[in-house]
């Protein structure tokens, strides 16, 4: 999985990512196979990690899903994250900021929203929304997106300093693979409530996006809020990465089983 | 499941409610091996409605889990909630109000808590702990209870109008139950970390929680916010009967899938 991981510092093309990628599993019914076990193995581990880190108490684990339309957000949080109890893992959804929200600095209604100790937080969009679709219709200058990675870097570290493991993923799918499943949607009767013209008009901005995310996974990818690279044309290879990341985050945390509470001795406790 | 919805202004005798019962199913390992058969059923059935609600976008279920300690509040969350797409399915677990929450009134901080439309929201204890803690231990008074049975009920009215299904379970263990499941926390040391010495101080205070829940049960179960006493000695009926009524809610719902968005043409749409 290391070879998804941008290093910080690095110079990032997109075009060198294979979209198509699926690691050491065969691009046939065989390999899609063998992932999807492989993926359910990890979603069984992912299930006891998160109770620990529940019952712990002590940590966090942000994770950060950013992608195009269509590169399946939704559909790794359904594939991945269900199975997960739910008293353990909050979603969030950034959608366009409110009047309110935008009165103050972009940082303050995320900060609200990271996840408390003990749980899995997962941003579906986030802050990076403030440096990408901001960017591309040319909503901020150069200079103030340079600011914001800045800006973006102190709020992870700071974090991360205060106990919360943050991974960051961006589904990379091809701009044809894209208009496969813009095409579904259309062809698709149950699927046609899904349709936004806003998708369309973002499409015509593909170059524009890609570069927008190379500058800014280039510019906040950090030793310890690391950005990866999924590659996602193949939903299921996609799964498995995440799911696989996920687990060797909430494994790496080496957390205990909480210790029973101080001065009580449970030898001589009497219920009545 | 009807004979455990509480009917508006009955008088409530928790004695008459086994916590033991069953239902229709053997009080043995068959009967258990079915229960369990039918709530996995449920479950699948609930990921489907689930799916459905959040889709649909235009309606919420509000989920009330209370119960005295140990009674399985949370473990019918990871029971019957795993399985659930964490995307649409909020958990709000309500510990002690802070200074800032106490200088509001008691409904402040439930309100700000309550599902989006779309989603499906558990109160793990809620708004009702006061009126029942703080009733318990006196700290305040008939009046002032009297005075909140009323706010809640026409708090909850809101909801409801504004387009939110509102179900209620007290998850009903026999004082021996409690004691059974509190020595298994001493006993095992797996399970040590779960334990609070102020659980059994609350333990001295049996029979007054029963009849300040019966109280406040009769007061606020309504037509359209029903309480349910749930028979929760056996983890898998309590279980059962938690995801068979959770289902029934969703599906009164109706809901269809969202339409389409209007003004499409999406027989001349192309896509570049």
């Amino acid at each position: 999985m290391k070879e998804y991981r941008i290093k910080p510092g690095t110079r990032l093309a997109l075009t060198e990512f294979d979209p198509n990628d699926t690691g050491s599993y065969q691009k046939n019914d065989e390999g899609k196979a063998k992932a999807k076990a492989a993926t359910a193995e990890l979603i069984a581990a992912l299930d006891q990690l998160q109770e620990r880190l529940y019952a712990n108490g002590s940590r966090a684990l942000l994770i950060v899903l950013q992608g195009m339309d269509t590169s399946g957000k939704d559909g790794t949080i359904r594939s991945v994250m269900t199975g997960v109890n739910p008293q353990g893992c909050t979603v969030v959804s950034f959608k366009a900021p409110s009047t309110e929200e935008l009165s103050r600095d972009f940082l303050w209604r995320v900060h609200q929203k990271v996840p408390a100790k003990g749980q899995i937080g997962i941003f579906n969009r986030s802050h990076y929304e403030d440096v990408l679709i901001t960017r591309v219709h040319g909503w901020i200058s150069d200079k103030e997106a340079a600011r914001r990675f800045g800006q973006i870097r102190e709020f992870e570290e700071l974090l991360v300093e205060q106990g919360t493991v943050i991974v960051k993923f961006f589904l990379h799918i091809s701009k044809d693979e894209q208009k496969a499943r813009l095409q579904s949607r259309i062809r698709d009767p149950d699927k046609r409530w899904k349709w936004s013209s806003g998708d369309l008009e973002e499409r015509k901005l593909w170059d524009a996006y890609m570069a927008a995310f190379e500058e800014v996974i280039a510019a906040t990818s950090t030793e310890r809020a690391p950005w990866y690279i999924v590659p996602a044309n193949r939903k299921w290879y996609r799964n498995l990465v995440v799911a696989e990341l996920v687990v060797q985050a909430l494994a790496a945390m080496k957390l205990s089983r909480p210790p029973a509470p101080k001065g009580v001795n449970f030898d001589r406790l009497n219920i009545v």
